[in-house]
Protein backbone atom coordinates (compact mmCIF):
# COMPACT_ATOMS: atom_id res chain seq x y z
CA UNK A 1 0.00 0.00 0.00
CA UNK A 2 0.95 3.61 -0.97
CA UNK A 3 0.14 6.46 1.38
CA UNK A 4 -0.13 9.94 -0.32
CA UNK A 5 0.54 11.85 2.99
CA UNK A 6 1.87 15.32 4.36
CA UNK A 7 3.67 15.08 7.57
CA UNK A 8 1.26 17.83 9.23
CA UNK A 9 -1.73 16.68 7.56
CA UNK A 10 -3.95 15.51 10.29
CA UNK A 11 -6.47 13.80 8.17
CA UNK A 12 -3.31 11.92 6.66
CA UNK A 13 -1.88 11.29 10.58
CA UNK A 14 -5.25 9.76 11.05
CA UNK A 15 -5.06 7.13 8.64
CA UNK A 16 -1.15 6.94 9.84
CA UNK A 17 -2.12 5.63 12.82
CA UNK A 18 -4.88 3.40 11.77
CA UNK A 19 -2.13 1.90 9.60
CA UNK A 20 -0.24 1.36 12.62
CA UNK A 21 -2.44 0.39 14.88
CA UNK A 22 -3.66 -2.52 12.43
CA UNK A 23 0.06 -3.45 11.85
CA UNK A 24 0.00 -2.64 8.42
CA UNK A 25 2.93 -1.45 6.47
CA UNK A 26 2.86 0.91 3.59
CA UNK A 27 4.90 3.38 1.54
CA UNK A 28 5.00 7.27 2.38
CA UNK A 29 4.66 8.65 -0.61
CA UNK A 30 4.54 12.73 0.52
CA UNK A 31 2.94 15.62 -0.70
CA UNK A 32 3.98 18.87 0.29
CA UNK A 33 0.46 21.02 0.68
CA UNK A 34 2.68 24.31 0.17
CA UNK A 35 5.81 24.25 -1.33
CA UNK A 36 5.22 25.89 -4.93
CA UNK A 37 1.30 26.66 -4.04
CA UNK A 38 1.02 23.19 -3.02
CA UNK A 39 1.96 19.69 -4.68
CA UNK A 40 -1.99 18.42 -4.25
CA UNK A 41 -2.88 20.52 -7.04
CA UNK A 42 -0.92 19.64 -9.58
CA UNK A 43 -2.64 17.33 -12.44
CA UNK A 44 -0.71 14.78 -11.68
CA UNK A 45 -1.85 14.56 -7.92
CA UNK A 46 -5.37 15.66 -9.49
CA UNK A 47 -5.08 12.30 -11.73
CA UNK A 48 -4.99 10.45 -8.73
CA UNK A 49 -7.10 12.42 -6.43
CA UNK A 50 -9.66 14.38 -8.34
CA UNK A 51 -9.83 16.35 -4.66
CA UNK A 52 -6.60 17.88 -4.55
CA UNK A 53 -6.40 16.46 -0.98
CA UNK A 54 -4.43 13.90 1.16
CA UNK A 55 -4.13 11.71 2.13
CA UNK A 56 -4.70 9.00 -0.53
CA UNK A 57 -4.59 5.17 -0.24
CA UNK A 58 -3.20 3.24 -3.30
CA UNK A 59 -4.67 -0.28 -2.79
CA UNK A 60 -2.88 -2.70 -5.57
CA UNK A 61 -3.72 0.49 -8.17
CA UNK A 62 -7.28 1.13 -6.62
CA UNK A 63 -6.92 5.05 -4.88
CA UNK A 64 -9.02 5.23 -1.89
CA UNK A 65 -9.79 8.66 -0.35
CA UNK A 66 -11.12 10.33 2.55
CA UNK A 67 -9.68 9.67 5.88
CA UNK A 68 -13.04 7.91 7.50
CA UNK A 69 -13.36 6.04 3.85
CA UNK A 70 -9.96 4.92 4.12
CA UNK A 71 -10.00 3.42 7.85
CA UNK A 72 -13.22 1.85 7.37
CA UNK A 73 -11.77 -0.01 4.59
CA UNK A 74 -8.78 -0.99 6.86
CA UNK A 75 -11.32 -2.06 9.37
CA UNK A 76 -13.35 -4.23 7.09
CA UNK A 77 -10.51 -5.66 4.98
CA UNK A 78 -7.82 -6.38 8.16
CA UNK A 79 -10.84 -6.74 11.51
CA UNK A 80 -8.24 -7.21 14.18
CA UNK A 81 -6.95 -5.23 16.07
CA UNK A 82 -10.88 -3.61 15.79
CA UNK A 83 -10.92 0.02 15.25
CA UNK A 84 -14.89 -0.03 15.74
CA UNK A 85 -16.73 -2.13 18.84
CA UNK A 86 -19.09 -4.77 18.40
CA UNK A 87 -22.22 -3.41 18.86
CA UNK A 88 -24.13 -1.77 16.54
CA UNK A 89 -24.91 1.67 19.21
CA UNK A 90 -21.44 1.37 20.17
CA UNK A 91 -20.58 2.02 15.93
CA UNK A 92 -22.23 4.49 16.09
CA UNK A 93 -21.09 6.23 19.09
CA UNK A 94 -17.72 6.03 17.95
CA UNK A 95 -18.42 6.82 14.64
CA UNK A 96 -20.29 10.12 15.44
CA UNK A 97 -17.36 11.48 17.81
CA UNK A 98 -15.03 10.98 14.84
CA UNK A 99 -17.81 12.77 12.66
CA UNK A 100 -17.82 15.64 15.37
CA UNK A 101 -14.38 16.20 14.88
CA UNK A 102 -13.97 15.30 11.09
CA UNK A 103 -17.50 16.86 9.74
CA UNK A 104 -18.20 19.89 12.43
CA UNK A 105 -13.99 21.18 13.23
CA UNK A 106 -11.61 20.22 10.48
CA UNK A 107 -13.21 21.23 7.60
CA UNK A 108 -13.63 24.92 8.76
CA UNK A 109 -10.00 25.42 9.65
CA UNK A 110 -8.61 23.34 6.40
CA UNK A 111 -5.93 25.21 4.58
CA UNK A 112 -7.94 26.26 1.69
CA UNK A 113 -10.94 27.71 3.78
CA UNK A 114 -7.44 29.41 5.59
CA UNK A 115 -6.15 30.61 2.14
CA UNK A 116 -9.73 32.40 1.21
CA UNK A 117 -9.84 34.12 4.60
CA UNK A 118 -6.30 35.91 3.88
CA UNK A 119 -6.75 36.04 0.22
CA UNK A 120 -10.58 36.67 -0.54
CA UNK A 121 -11.42 37.98 2.30
CA UNK A 122 -8.09 39.85 3.06
CA UNK A 123 -8.62 39.14 6.94
CA UNK A 124 -5.22 39.52 9.06
CA UNK A 125 -3.11 37.23 11.08
CA UNK A 126 -5.03 38.17 14.18
CA UNK A 127 -8.81 37.50 12.68
CA UNK A 128 -7.25 33.72 11.14
CA UNK A 129 -5.96 33.04 14.57
CA UNK A 130 -9.26 33.72 16.21
CA UNK A 131 -11.65 31.73 13.45
CA UNK A 132 -9.00 28.48 14.18
CA UNK A 133 -9.35 28.65 17.61
CA UNK A 134 -13.21 29.78 17.58
CA UNK A 135 -13.93 26.39 15.80
CA UNK A 136 -11.61 24.13 17.73
CA UNK A 137 -12.50 25.28 20.53
CA UNK A 138 -16.36 25.24 19.93
CA UNK A 139 -15.87 22.36 18.52
CA UNK A 140 -13.62 20.62 20.80
CA UNK A 141 -15.84 21.50 24.03
CA UNK A 142 -18.94 19.82 21.92
CA UNK A 143 -16.61 16.06 21.95
CA UNK A 144 -15.74 16.65 25.71
CA UNK A 145 -19.50 16.99 26.43
CA UNK A 146 -19.83 13.62 24.24
CA UNK A 147 -17.30 11.77 26.34
CA UNK A 148 -17.59 13.34 29.86
CA UNK A 149 -19.20 11.09 32.31
CA UNK A 150 -20.10 8.68 29.80
CA UNK A 151 -19.91 5.30 30.74
CA UNK A 152 -19.14 4.28 27.99
CA UNK A 153 -15.67 6.04 27.84
CA UNK A 154 -12.92 4.48 29.09
CA UNK A 155 -8.99 4.88 28.89
CA UNK A 156 -10.00 5.60 24.91
CA UNK A 157 -12.65 7.47 23.33
CA UNK A 158 -15.02 4.32 24.13
CA UNK A 159 -13.91 1.57 26.57
CA UNK A 160 -10.07 0.59 26.78
CA UNK A 161 -8.72 0.12 23.35
CA UNK A 162 -7.71 2.63 21.05
CA UNK A 163 -10.51 3.28 17.92
CA UNK A 164 -11.67 5.31 15.03
CA UNK A 165 -12.31 8.09 16.81
CA UNK A 166 -9.34 8.19 18.84
CA UNK A 167 -7.60 8.15 14.98
CA UNK A 168 -9.37 11.74 15.07
CA UNK A 169 -8.78 13.01 18.44
CA UNK A 170 -5.12 13.23 19.02
CA UNK A 171 -4.57 14.68 15.11
CA UNK A 172 -6.81 17.73 16.04
CA UNK A 173 -5.32 18.01 19.18
CA UNK A 174 -2.15 18.20 17.78
CA UNK A 175 -3.85 20.91 15.83
CA UNK A 176 -5.55 23.01 18.48
CA UNK A 177 -2.07 22.91 20.58
CA UNK A 178 0.02 24.22 17.56
CA UNK A 179 -1.88 26.97 17.38
CA UNK A 180 -2.57 27.46 21.26
CA UNK A 181 -6.41 26.68 21.50
CA UNK A 182 -7.70 26.55 25.26
CA UNK A 183 -8.16 23.14 26.42
CA UNK A 184 -8.65 24.26 30.09
CA UNK A 185 -12.39 23.29 29.99
CA UNK A 186 -11.57 19.78 27.92
CA UNK A 187 -10.05 17.30 30.94
CA UNK A 188 -11.23 13.84 29.49
CA UNK A 189 -9.57 14.98 25.89
CA UNK A 190 -6.36 15.89 27.45
CA UNK A 191 -6.57 12.65 29.34
CA UNK A 192 -7.36 10.79 26.09
CA UNK A 193 -5.00 12.18 24.27
CA UNK A 194 -2.31 11.41 26.60
CA UNK A 195 -3.02 7.87 26.79
CA UNK A 196 -2.80 7.73 23.11
CA UNK A 197 0.48 9.63 22.53
CA UNK A 198 2.09 6.42 24.84
CA UNK A 199 1.28 4.11 22.36
CA UNK A 200 4.01 3.62 19.72
CA UNK A 201 1.19 3.20 17.02
CA UNK A 202 -0.09 6.75 17.80
CA UNK A 203 3.76 7.87 18.31
CA UNK A 204 4.81 6.79 14.83
CA UNK A 205 2.19 8.60 13.01
CA UNK A 206 3.02 11.63 14.59
CA UNK A 207 4.51 14.82 12.03
CA UNK A 208 7.76 14.60 13.84
CA UNK A 209 8.29 11.15 13.22
CA UNK A 210 7.38 11.89 8.98
CA UNK A 211 10.73 11.33 6.91
CA UNK A 212 9.11 14.68 5.02
CA UNK A 213 8.98 16.48 8.20
CA UNK A 214 10.55 19.89 8.73
CA UNK B 1 -37.54 6.08 16.36
CA UNK B 2 -37.65 9.84 16.83
CA UNK B 3 -36.43 11.93 14.37
CA UNK B 4 -35.06 15.69 15.58
CA UNK B 5 -35.20 17.65 12.26
CA UNK B 6 -35.57 20.78 10.45
CA UNK B 7 -37.44 20.67 7.07
CA UNK B 8 -34.14 22.85 5.18
CA UNK B 9 -31.17 20.99 7.25
CA UNK B 10 -29.85 19.19 4.68
CA UNK B 11 -27.92 16.93 6.93
CA UNK B 12 -31.49 16.24 8.43
CA UNK B 13 -32.77 15.76 4.74
CA UNK B 14 -30.08 13.22 4.78
CA UNK B 15 -31.26 10.17 7.50
CA UNK B 16 -34.67 11.11 6.17
CA UNK B 17 -33.97 9.37 2.92
CA UNK B 18 -32.26 6.51 4.23
CA UNK B 19 -35.33 6.30 7.11
CA UNK B 20 -37.43 6.01 3.81
CA UNK B 21 -35.23 4.31 1.53
CA UNK B 22 -35.46 1.82 4.03
CA UNK B 23 -39.20 1.98 5.04
CA UNK B 24 -38.68 2.53 8.77
CA UNK B 25 -41.63 4.95 10.35
CA UNK B 26 -40.13 7.69 12.41
CA UNK B 27 -41.78 10.46 14.55
CA UNK B 28 -40.37 13.52 13.23
CA UNK B 29 -39.60 15.98 16.20
CA UNK B 30 -38.93 19.63 14.85
CA UNK B 31 -36.72 21.99 16.19
CA UNK B 32 -36.27 25.62 14.24
CA UNK B 33 -32.71 26.56 13.97
CA UNK B 34 -33.79 29.90 13.46
CA UNK B 35 -36.89 30.86 15.56
CA UNK B 36 -35.38 32.56 18.97
CA UNK B 37 -31.91 32.48 17.71
CA UNK B 38 -32.07 28.73 17.26
CA UNK B 39 -33.84 25.64 19.22
CA UNK B 40 -31.01 24.09 18.93
CA UNK B 41 -29.07 26.12 21.33
CA UNK B 42 -31.51 25.45 24.28
CA UNK B 43 -30.75 23.77 27.37
CA UNK B 44 -33.13 20.84 26.96
CA UNK B 45 -32.02 20.12 23.18
CA UNK B 46 -28.15 20.09 24.35
CA UNK B 47 -29.41 17.48 26.68
CA UNK B 48 -30.36 15.29 23.78
CA UNK B 49 -27.60 16.42 21.52
CA UNK B 50 -24.62 18.31 22.90
CA UNK B 51 -23.72 19.15 19.81
CA UNK B 52 -26.29 21.65 18.99
CA UNK B 53 -27.13 20.09 15.77
CA UNK B 54 -29.85 18.02 14.40
CA UNK B 55 -30.17 15.40 13.23
CA UNK B 56 -30.73 13.31 16.29
CA UNK B 57 -32.39 9.82 16.21
CA UNK B 58 -33.59 8.69 19.31
CA UNK B 59 -33.91 5.02 19.38
CA UNK B 60 -35.64 3.78 22.46
CA UNK B 61 -33.74 6.41 24.69
CA UNK B 62 -30.51 5.95 23.03
CA UNK B 63 -29.62 9.31 21.23
CA UNK B 64 -27.65 9.01 17.99
CA UNK B 65 -25.94 11.82 16.51
CA UNK B 66 -23.87 12.76 12.91
CA UNK B 67 -26.19 12.02 9.69
CA UNK B 68 -23.26 9.38 8.69
CA UNK B 69 -22.95 7.73 11.47
CA UNK B 70 -27.10 7.59 12.08
CA UNK B 71 -27.18 6.43 8.34
CA UNK B 72 -24.16 3.64 9.05
CA UNK B 73 -26.45 2.20 12.42
CA UNK B 74 -29.72 1.72 10.22
CA UNK B 75 -27.46 0.10 7.42
CA UNK B 76 -26.06 -2.51 10.60
CA UNK B 77 -29.56 -2.93 11.99
CA UNK B 78 -31.81 -2.99 8.88
CA UNK B 79 -29.76 -4.06 6.10
CA UNK B 80 -32.37 -4.14 3.61
CA UNK B 81 -32.21 -2.72 1.30
CA UNK B 82 -28.85 -2.03 1.67
CA UNK B 83 -27.39 1.37 1.06
CA UNK B 84 -23.74 0.57 0.97
CA UNK B 85 -22.48 -1.90 -1.96
CA UNK B 86 -21.28 -5.90 -0.86
CA UNK B 87 -17.44 -5.07 -2.00
CA UNK B 88 -14.84 -3.42 0.31
CA UNK B 89 -13.07 -1.66 -2.33
CA UNK B 90 -17.45 -0.02 -3.24
CA UNK B 91 -17.99 0.71 -0.03
CA UNK B 92 -14.99 2.46 0.30
CA UNK B 93 -15.82 4.72 -3.23
CA UNK B 94 -19.63 5.18 -1.81
CA UNK B 95 -18.42 6.37 1.98
CA UNK B 96 -16.05 8.75 -0.40
CA UNK B 97 -18.33 10.19 -2.24
CA UNK B 98 -20.46 10.93 0.92
CA UNK B 99 -17.24 12.15 2.94
CA UNK B 100 -16.62 14.45 0.11
CA UNK B 101 -19.87 16.29 0.70
CA UNK B 102 -20.25 15.72 4.40
CA UNK B 103 -16.75 16.58 4.85
CA UNK B 104 -15.94 19.30 2.57
CA UNK B 105 -18.74 21.24 1.04
CA UNK B 106 -21.33 21.11 3.96
CA UNK B 107 -19.75 22.12 7.11
CA UNK B 108 -18.32 25.28 5.61
CA UNK B 109 -21.56 26.72 4.89
CA UNK B 110 -23.02 25.76 7.93
CA UNK B 111 -25.48 28.36 9.69
CA UNK B 112 -23.54 28.81 12.31
CA UNK B 113 -20.06 29.68 10.03
CA UNK B 114 -22.57 31.67 8.34
CA UNK B 115 -23.40 33.60 11.28
CA UNK B 116 -19.75 33.97 12.25
CA UNK B 117 -19.19 35.86 8.71
CA UNK B 118 -21.80 38.23 9.14
CA UNK B 119 -21.37 38.83 12.96
CA UNK B 120 -17.77 38.40 14.12
CA UNK B 121 -16.66 39.85 10.85
CA UNK B 122 -19.53 41.68 9.66
CA UNK B 123 -19.52 40.35 5.88
CA UNK B 124 -21.84 41.80 3.41
CA UNK B 125 -24.78 39.86 1.74
CA UNK B 126 -22.69 39.47 -1.20
CA UNK B 127 -19.87 38.30 0.52
CA UNK B 128 -21.51 35.48 2.29
CA UNK B 129 -23.17 34.29 -1.29
CA UNK B 130 -19.69 34.05 -2.92
CA UNK B 131 -18.37 32.28 0.27
CA UNK B 132 -21.73 29.98 0.02
CA UNK B 133 -21.05 29.28 -3.35
CA UNK B 134 -17.51 28.99 -4.31
CA UNK B 135 -17.68 26.01 -1.45
CA UNK B 136 -20.10 24.14 -3.31
CA UNK B 137 -19.06 24.79 -7.04
CA UNK B 138 -15.76 23.60 -5.77
CA UNK B 139 -16.45 21.18 -3.76
CA UNK B 140 -19.31 19.67 -6.33
CA UNK B 141 -16.71 19.80 -8.82
CA UNK B 142 -14.53 17.20 -7.20
CA UNK B 143 -17.70 15.16 -6.60
CA UNK B 144 -18.19 15.19 -10.55
CA UNK B 145 -15.35 14.25 -11.20
CA UNK B 146 -15.54 11.13 -8.93
CA UNK B 147 -18.66 10.18 -10.69
CA UNK B 148 -18.12 11.48 -14.88
CA UNK B 149 -16.84 8.58 -16.78
CA UNK B 150 -16.47 6.18 -13.72
CA UNK B 151 -17.65 2.62 -14.52
CA UNK B 152 -18.84 2.22 -11.38
CA UNK B 153 -21.43 5.83 -11.70
CA UNK B 154 -25.01 4.12 -12.79
CA UNK B 155 -28.05 5.32 -12.39
CA UNK B 156 -27.10 6.73 -8.63
CA UNK B 157 -23.35 7.06 -7.62
CA UNK B 158 -22.74 3.83 -7.45
CA UNK B 159 -24.56 1.49 -9.68
CA UNK B 160 -28.23 1.61 -10.15
CA UNK B 161 -29.63 1.32 -6.85
CA UNK B 162 -30.02 4.80 -4.79
CA UNK B 163 -27.18 4.57 -1.69
CA UNK B 164 -25.30 6.57 1.56
CA UNK B 165 -23.68 8.87 -1.37
CA UNK B 166 -27.31 9.93 -2.57
CA UNK B 167 -28.73 10.78 0.27
CA UNK B 168 -25.90 13.48 0.64
CA UNK B 169 -25.63 14.19 -2.82
CA UNK B 170 -29.36 15.72 -3.37
CA UNK B 171 -29.44 17.94 -0.47
CA UNK B 172 -26.59 19.22 -1.41
CA UNK B 173 -27.72 20.19 -4.40
CA UNK B 174 -31.12 21.38 -3.05
CA UNK B 175 -29.11 23.84 -1.29
CA UNK B 176 -26.91 24.29 -4.47
CA UNK B 177 -30.06 25.60 -6.27
CA UNK B 178 -31.38 27.57 -3.25
CA UNK B 179 -28.27 29.68 -3.48
CA UNK B 180 -28.44 29.89 -7.20
CA UNK B 181 -24.96 28.00 -7.54
CA UNK B 182 -24.01 27.05 -10.84
CA UNK B 183 -23.89 23.29 -11.77
CA UNK B 184 -23.27 23.67 -15.99
CA UNK B 185 -20.31 21.95 -15.24
CA UNK B 186 -21.55 18.74 -13.69
CA UNK B 187 -23.95 16.78 -15.87
CA UNK B 188 -23.11 13.69 -14.14
CA UNK B 189 -24.43 15.33 -10.54
CA UNK B 190 -27.46 16.78 -11.99
CA UNK B 191 -28.37 13.52 -14.15
CA UNK B 192 -28.36 11.70 -10.51
CA UNK B 193 -30.02 14.30 -8.48
CA UNK B 194 -32.86 14.19 -10.99
CA UNK B 195 -33.43 10.06 -11.23
CA UNK B 196 -33.35 10.75 -6.81
CA UNK B 197 -35.86 13.31 -6.92
CA UNK B 198 -38.10 10.63 -9.11
CA UNK B 199 -37.92 8.21 -6.23
CA UNK B 200 -41.18 8.35 -3.44
CA UNK B 201 -38.12 7.84 -0.37
CA UNK B 202 -36.33 11.00 -1.78
CA UNK B 203 -39.51 13.36 -2.50
CA UNK B 204 -41.26 11.95 0.83
CA UNK B 205 -38.20 13.39 2.61
CA UNK B 206 -37.70 17.00 0.74
CA UNK B 207 -38.19 20.12 2.97
CA UNK B 208 -41.43 21.10 1.48
CA UNK B 209 -42.66 17.81 1.92
CA UNK B 210 -41.75 18.11 6.36
CA UNK B 211 -44.59 18.97 8.83
CA UNK B 212 -42.41 22.36 9.61
CA UNK B 213 -42.08 23.55 6.20
CA UNK B 214 -42.49 27.22 6.34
Amino acid sequence: MKLYTYFRSSTAYRVRIALNLKGLEYEAVPIHLVRGGGEQKSSAYQAINPQALVPALDVDGQVLTQSLAIMEYLEETHPEPALLPADALGRARVRAIALAIACEIHPINNLRVLHYLAGTLALDQRQKDAWYRHWVESGLLAVEAMLAGRSETGVFCHGDNPGLADCCLLPQVFNAQRFKCDLAAMPTIRRIAANCQELPAFAKAAPEAQPDFE
